[in-house]
């Protein structure tokens, strides 16, 4: 009797296959009370990373689009940005282009575009955005361009206990307005990028003011780092899609108890992006390193043109 | 009918009186559905305090005993230290004198003696230390040494649905290993001090190596700003007892809904420690300003003498 003949199929957007298999074998073993791999429920820590591995990062990710769209509105008093780096290459939407630049280089857009304002205001800003905001080959939202199969995974992770968090490059304040809606991740389990606040005074009331300082570029080793100062607990489930992932899937591989890493791979140039079409230089997505490594560290790859039934929910294609 | 007589008294250790009939009364009315000021169980977030505010902080809190161990044993490799500021007064157990230099220059105690280990080398050193240390005055273990009526008010708001968080000026890495069985709080919701980490590896294995940069140092104005960070939302109750929760507190109760602000003032010089008796230059523990603000901004202040009925549960006294 196969495992899935126990229950309806929880991942249904899954092709059948040696990746549905491993997951679904893995959260049958560790929660099953009694199993020599049963994990108590307060150790039952998953982790995501957003972009890439929960929707897509090319052409953009939402985060960029965000950043590219703020700049532009303050565009007009900036006459010197038209010339000048990290500016022009963001204003252009050129992504790929700005990234490269390195993320200090960056950060100076986030400087100029992130900071002035409280927390709760960008909080509505964030909202508003990503209200109206839409993806620019799909012309769709971006809260609709998440992948149905992942969505089936969290779920099924919830069900079974695990507490599960994103821990993305993406900033904590960007993601945590909308997050909850799209993945019912809810928003303290979101770890992310973040600039400096400080508590201050405004209209006579208490507010946390950003500062134009990036404080945590949560990518590749910081990974680690983060989830220790946020979870404290180490981490049983983890899924990647890229080499900043690399230090994450390493640390929750090296724990003493069973665990499950996946790196998902972009596969289908014909329903997504198939990144080996990109540059091999791309700053970001570039999961070269990752792939080599995961057949040694008994990670599982996920081939998206393989593996998943459906991309997205409503059946679109870029 | 008193509220109280509605159900077993969750409040065993509390007096009648104000402060309890006011902590009785606010989540009462929070969890009744249909009742104008009740919160959604998503947001029921409760920020407490930790030390002075659940367990003493006079003449020592556990982590400056702790800090003062660990620097007596690295001390025969130092004998420069005996001459030398912050490390004379810590090897002295002189903790007024040690905090009253600022934090800046006693961080050159922590540097010296919580780096190099890895982050579960540290968790090791912390859980052998809380076995064996015990408290100068009462030579109870520290465990045992924190406030029953608080424990009781802990496990009420968690009956009630409440997520409780302690935010503490202590280290992250230090509460973390004992804190879940004393207070039933999970790890995870531990917000503190912290010094920078790195992704690294020993003996061929992942690990996170604590270096000797204090990163962090939650008192004060970083509370409410690492409350934003781990949490992402304003919590709707918060308790603390000195003028370094002033910032926490006020930041709860400029939330836009119904909230609740409390203030443990240390009265009974019998039972447990009359901070009045003190230094007034305290670098902790001292609640002027706070007890001065309390009636205008709304915050229920807890007189320990008149409030409980019980302060350690095996009712020793110091």
């Amino acid at each position: 009797m196969s495992l899935l003949s126990r229950a309806r199929d929880p991942l249904p957007s899954w092709h059948e296959g040696a990746a549905k298999e491993a997951i679904i074998g893995f959260v049958n073993r560790v929660t099953t009370s009694g199993h020599p791999e049963f994990i108590p429920i307060a150790e039952r820590i998953a982790v995501f990373d957003h972009d890439g591995t929960l929707c897509p990062e090319m052409p953009v990710y939402a985060q960029f689009a965000f950043t590219a769209d703020r700049a532009r509105a303050m565009a007009p008093a900036h006459p010197e940005w038209s010339g000048e780096s990290p500016f022009k290459e963001v204003l252009a939407g050129d992504m790929i282009g700005a990234l490269k630049l390195g993320i200090g280089v960056f950060a100076r857009v986030l400087a100029a575009t992130y900071a002035g304002m409280t927390t709760d205001e960008f909080e509505r800003d964030v909202r508003t955005w990503m209200a109206t905001a839409r993806h620019p080959k799909t012309g769709r939202p971006y809260t609709e361009m998440v992948y149905q199969p992942m969505l089936e995974l969290i779920a099924f992770l919830q069900a079974n206990r695990f507490r599960v968090y994103l821990v993305s490059a993406s900033g904590i304040d960007f993601l945590r307005p909308w997050i909850e809606s799209v993945y019912s991740i809810p928003r303290e389990q979101v770890i992310g990028s973040s600039i400096r606040l400080q508590f201050a005074s405004r209209d006579g009331k208490p507010a946390l003011v950003r500062l134009p300082v990036l404080e945590v570029y949560d990518e590749g080793d910081e990974k680690p780092v983060a989830i220790h100062h946020f979870i404290g607990r180490r981490p049983v489930f983890a899924f990647g899609n890229a080499d900043g992932d690399i230090a994450m899937l390493r640390w929750v591989a090296s724990g003493d108890g069973p665990h499950f890493c996946g790196l998902l791979h972009h596969t289908d140039s014909d329903r997504e992006w198939a990144y080996e079409a990109y540059d091999p230089a791309l700053p970001i997505g570039s999961a070269k390193k990752a792939l080599a490594m995961a057949p040694g560290e008994g990670w599982i790859v996920v081939d998206m043109k393989k593996d998943w039934r459906i991309i997205f929910s409503s059946g679109f294609r870029p």
